[in-house]
């Protein structure tokens, strides 16, 4: 097959992708959008959207359908998962918004891509294929191409890649691993009527507990409630799937307090989700070619910020890519803009859940500190949700 | 030799020892104290004293002496060895003192075991003999034996066991033996005009850091300044001493901020403490024989209430054992007094240390946790330092 010849090329579908291609398109560009799996499809459960989520979502002209599938909970509330009390809450009703500018919302991802999806459909700009795994990627100074499975070339001007931890892309800026913690993750949503016992549905609780934790709100209207119960393997070994069984999610969930033990009965064990991230680094481009979300910056899921953290990217590269500016420099301005930010979040998350998980005198001491909190004060956040965070995270450094 | 008969033997001339045999003498008995050494001395370095003991010491009659030989601190100051910031303070002085009707002081060990032994001497109840190693112990139901490596051999009527951590008479109702920790203690007194740099000569200061501390307060009238430097090493070993060595003590405190790192040179480095405690036990009377001191409840010193606690049990002692009541009787009503306490006392001390000791984001979330205490704020410590500490304890359980 002869080099299909195409000015910018995102190597992706999942939620990094499709936002950043929505993004380009928007700023006036032409986006060829490549998949490998051979539907767009996200597999797993639910998702968290923060409001400096659902600003970008908002800028891309997506916040409405999101919102019409979407449950704005009340408060963010932390349990401590041995003994059952509250630790903290967080009120996420109106002054929040308002304060930030936009709601903090949950939604099922599948609902999310389905929203971003008929969104780039819409767009006369962005062409959509599947079945394109990437195998080769050769990068001259003006121009990169990039070789599929199936036989397909591309010849693009700029190339974006958005994907994932275990990115392809990222090979011609980093030689680096993704990094295992021995933390496993079981999760997907469980229709209501089947949970017994209250359930709170204005709220994500999550129940913290000595080397795991359990995540839980609603979707779809509060017909169902989606959980993630995560733990860390006392049988953890690098380089084996040995470990983290749903004999070990059980053993260890079970000395938790009754309404945590019950909820991993529920759950959904045939699938095991060992839990990555990767540590920042200092640069994502190589010539024409950048990385974006989860191939640029993994990070672990304490703070829920992975997706919005890739949306966040998606509305500053449409931003810099304006028509006629040179792809590199555009990227080099993205990314002066992402890297500290991001970077700043993959180390707040790995520090998040090390505070979950703390055991003994340490998770004591946890709980009278955050105990002490207000469910109002939002200080602490605002580095994170508020409205100029793209912007003042270059003057505050860290 | 024919055996020596005595009502009432102490076995032990330290802190615990001397304050037993001087409240026992206080309410009456005669009293026949042993002490395995060549002399009445205590090695090592300074202490403290909280209200607690210096209550305990009025109730004996030797406060004055040792308020004369003591230094009171207005400031009990806690920093991060780390960063050096000061983390949270005490403050002991005027309204301290009023709270607990007694002061908080700092001495030499050498000084406070004089004064006991003055007071002692000044007894006509109490006989003191030295060189006397105890190496059996035969228990009756009206007498113990107790037999000397020099031959001597005493009949008593009732025995104390206040022989320290590694007590021979505890065999007789606990086969446990002390744990240890991985921790090791460097200490002693330097001349305040050797140390470069500020001190405060009106406060007990302690470093806490990541697995190590250093302890700093002053002594004789501030010619000498007391140091503890502890630290956990990473080559413990049990049933070795090749660990925990100077070298390492360097190479860990050299990592810390500039104070602390400059402090250990000028530590005396030829003994090295390895730090030791046991689980609380639930008896420590075996007939007419009892346990006082170190020899009861050896703890961690984190708390700085090792000798505290020795100086309550011989006051509480003293009070149960009035004359002409069965020994056993007294017994089992002192212990009914001071094993719920110094039980709560041991599992604090070890609760504290592993708060001094974290790293990471558990240490983070200490220092914010306890910079938002007030240095007035008494009430987490009225149980420990409080005047109804006695009694209280039942009441309250843990």
């Amino acid at each position: 097959m002869s080099p299909i010849d195409v000015p910018l090329l995102v190597v992706g579908g999942g939620i990094g992708g499709m936002s950043a291609a929505l993004s380009l398109a928007r700023a006036g560009h032409r986006v060829h959008l490549i998949e490998q799996a051979a539907e767009f499809a996200e597999v797993g459960a639910g998702l968290q959207l923060a409001p400096n989520a659902t600003r970008a979502l908002d800028r891309l002209g997506v916040l409405e359908p999101v919102l019409r599938r979407a449950v704005q909970p009340s408060l963010l509330q932390m349990l401590d998962a041995v003994d059952g009390e509250e630790i903290s809450a967080l009120d996420v009703g109106e002054a929040f918004v308002a304060r930030y500018h936009a709601p903090y919302v949950v939604l099922h991802r599948h609902d999310l891509l389905s929203a971003l999806l008929d969104a780039c459909r819409a767009e006369e700009g962005i062409e959509l294929e599947t079945n394109r795994h990437v195998i080769s990627c050769g990068v001259e100074p003006d121009r990169v191409t990039i070789t599929c499975a199936d036989g397909t070339v591309y010849r693009a001007g700029a190339v974006i890649g958005a994907d994932g931890l275990r990115s392809r892309l990222r090979g011609l800026v980093s030689d680096d691993e993704p990094l295992a913690t021995g933390y496993v993750a079981y999760r997907g949503p469980v229709p209501v009527d089947r949970v017994a016992g209250a359930i709170r549905m204005d709220a994500v609780v999550v129940w913290i507990g000595p080397g795991l934790h359990l995540v839980q709100y609603p979707l779809r209207h509060g017909q169902l409630l989606n959980q993630v119960a995560v733990f860390r393997s006392d049988r953890y070994e690098p380089h084996s799937d040995d470990w983290g069984s749903p004999e070990e999610l059980r053993a260890r969930f079970s000395t938790m307090c009754p309404a945590v033990a019950a909820s991993v009965e529920l759950l959904d064990q045939s699938m095991r989700w060992p839990m990555h991230d990767r540590q920042p680094i200092g640069n994502w481009t190589c010539g024409p070619v950048t990385l974006l979300g989860d191939a640029a910056h993994p990070m672990l899921q304490y703070l829920a910020q992975g997706a919005c953290q890739a949306l966040e990217d998606a509305v500053e590269l449409g931003e810099q890519f304006v028509p006629g500016r040179d792809p590199e420099e555009a990227f080099r301005a993205y990314q002066a803009a992402r890297i500290p930010r991001t970077g700043r979040v993959q180390a707040s998350a790995r520090a998040w859940g090390e505070l979950w998980h703390l055991d003994g005198v340490a998770r004591d001491v946890r709980n009278r500190y955050l105990r002490a909190r207000r469910a109002d004060d939002f200080v602490d956040i605002d580095w994170l949700y508020g409205a100029d965070a793209l912007s003042a995270v270059t003057a505050s450094g860290s």
